[in-house]
């Protein structure tokens, strides 16, 4: 049976990336691997479309990533407004919490986006929080928060940075750092950059290095400073996952030769096929409203387990998707169509899953579906 | 040019592993990864010799086990005691310090061991020291300190641990965890396990454990205990590095093929004879007294560069080989010996190491250090 991953992290790597991989070991310290470092931050850069920011890389997940953002931009008692509509946003808190930063926290109904007044609201109730945290994709729910509108709220403050996580995010999403005013963003090499999981990537504004500068919270592996200071080189903190690194290299020179614009684009077709479809075979969204599109989060109809369609999407076809968490576990399948994914790999994935839809006793219309699907592809 | 890396991290990448780390990316969320995640951590109880204590890995470099190491059992304000002789006994201090740790060093003149009365001394006027750290193997000096002689005194104290980074040290020389009473102890995986770099290793005894209970330090990645009862279940508290965990998953296997007595035999040996053919061929090693069995320090001849050495192996053989750092730069170069390479890598490294010392004006007697190289290997 032919295995084909649509998960939302990790995502199928390209030939080009895996064989990159493979190559044999280089060492870290030599000429060839600096400049891999220096174009690998140049290049994100591009990706995060920042020419004021500066970016690296980390080894670690994009929690790792997250935990990074907050260590090196507050101090103790500091408090932070935190949107928590999510797996990922708990994440925010629950990092908060364990170095003693007081999280006031904007709880959103697991595939609602927040509503932007309620951050407001929030901002003016706890003028001295130092940030407003928020995931741009949600990938436990499908939801993409309005983060410009966020953005718009914090720009105006000295005192209070705006943190993003794009981990599933940056490479599907138009986010652009310099002009939304974004101090932190970070992201993950398993989503949009076709990579393995084990790399993180972040940017930091102007106004992020000057908050840098006052945070008292303790780090060591995750010091941006020192980070930044050896990545500036050519060289890292601590030794990366050099073959991870060599596949970032082709990755972002894949999706460059892309385009961004082209890159945007493309995902957005492929969300809205999957959605189009999934509504026409007569399936729910979780999040019909604010929908991500790295990923889309349907509902199972009555009377079927979600989890039950993640096996059989898995046993019978060989495709491996996701489920629902926590509270959403029975209640969801997740298709992705982030990276390394195409149109075809969009009907493959409805097609699958109205057949073990039907199969598990829903009344599901397969062929409206992908006919719905192949008509957002056939457009313009 | 055919290029050979034999530098003391990372190290050469079995054709095998390779291999699994290219195949298609699988979910880690699915059965098949999480017999291998609990295959993993039986292997790695294997290889830290233990049955007692548990063990973990981790998606960073063996730096973020370290801090892990120091946050999961100390508490602010504690006092450890730290030998610290090379740039990774360093680390033990420079992460203390970032947490609020005071580190007692124990400084010692780079390129000697510890002495262990030092070491007893230090006990005795610091009763109270919650730890003792400490390098098996110092990669910066070829040095390999008295771990077990160590131990022993740490052993009949309890609130005291033994905490050892075996990052260059695992799968090279007997660190038996049980048998010596270490209670947390950390590897790499781009040393003897021939990984790429990426994932790190811990091993925790009951002791350890315990104080991790107490402590009060920060944490939220490198949280052993989450990780911990995550992989009990096959599991992994954040995303992992799924390739390198498949190749983990092939390393082990041949280590365990190879078996633990022969892999530690086969390391001396092939450290023995780089020792006795740089000895022959009229060179001076850094560490005569204490040497580590993972990599050879060999101090660069009078009036000529360590790195001219370490650049004219590159530029004239394709031989990759690691310099001196910090103080040490210029003065030393030094060949590694870990993972997967056997006896004609270390006549090659030599062979080419006298070429080149002897084009840089050297009188070396490159015949005689082959000889003595080899006369090792056909020992017994």
């Amino acid at each position: 049976m032919k295995i084909r991953l649509l998960t939302p992290g990790p995502t199928p790597v390209s030939p080009e990336v895996a064989a990159a991989m493979a190559q044999p070991m280089p060492y870290h310290r030599a000429a060839a691997f600096k400049e891999v470092v220096l174009r690998s931050r140049e290049n994100l850069k591009w990706l995060f479309q920042t020419t004021k920011g500066e970016t690296l890389f980390l080894t670690c997940s994009g929690s790792g990533a997250m935990e990074g953002a907050l260590v090196n931009t507050l101090s103790r008692g500091d408090t932070i407004i935190v949107v928590r509509g999510g797996k990922f946003g708990e994440r925010w808190s629950n990092i908060a919490k364990a170095y003693g930063v007081e999280a006031v926290n904007i709880d959103v109904e697991w595939g609602k986006a927040v509503a932007v007044d309620a951050v407001k609201k929030a901002l003016e109730q706890h003028p001295k929080a130092k940030a407003v945290c928020v995931q741009a994709s949600e990938t436990s729910t499908g939801v993409g928060h309005p983060v410009k509108a966020i953005a718009d709220l914090v720009k105006g403050r000295p005192d209070t940075l705006m943190i993003v996580d794009a981990i599933s995010a940056l490479g599907v999403m138009p986010l652009p750092f310099d002009e939304w005013q974004i101090d932190v963003m970070v992201a993950g090499s398993q989503k949009a950059l076709m990579l393995p999981p084990g790399l993180a990537f972040v940017a930091l504004s102007a106004k992020a290095q000057e908050a840098m500068k006052k945070s008292d919270l303790p780090k060591f592996y995750f010091s941006f400073a020192k980070e930044l200071a050896s990545q500036q080189k050519g060289e890292t903190a601590w030794t990366p996952a050099i073959s991870l690194v060599l596949g970032l290299d082709v990755a972002l020179a894949q999706m460059k030769a892309e385009g961004y614009e082209k890159i945007v684009a493309r995902h957005h077709r492929l969300a809205e096929a999957t959605r189009a479809g999934a509504k026409a075979m007569g399936l729910e969204l979780l999040a019909p409203e604010s929908p991500s599109d790295a990923c889309t989060a349907i509902k199972a109809p009555n009377g079927i387990d979600g989890q039950a369609v993640v096996k059989e999407m898995r046993d019978r076809h060989g495709i491996i998707i996701a489920g629902g968490q926590d509270q959403l576990k029975g209640k969801i399948f997740r298709l992705s169509h982030m990276g390394y994914v195409d149109r075809f790999d969009i009907l493959t994935a409805l097609a699958a899953s109205g057949d073990v839809l039907k199969r598990l006793g829903a009344k599901v219309d397969v062929e409206k579906g992908l006919a719905a699907a192949e008509a957002v592809f056939n457009q313009g």
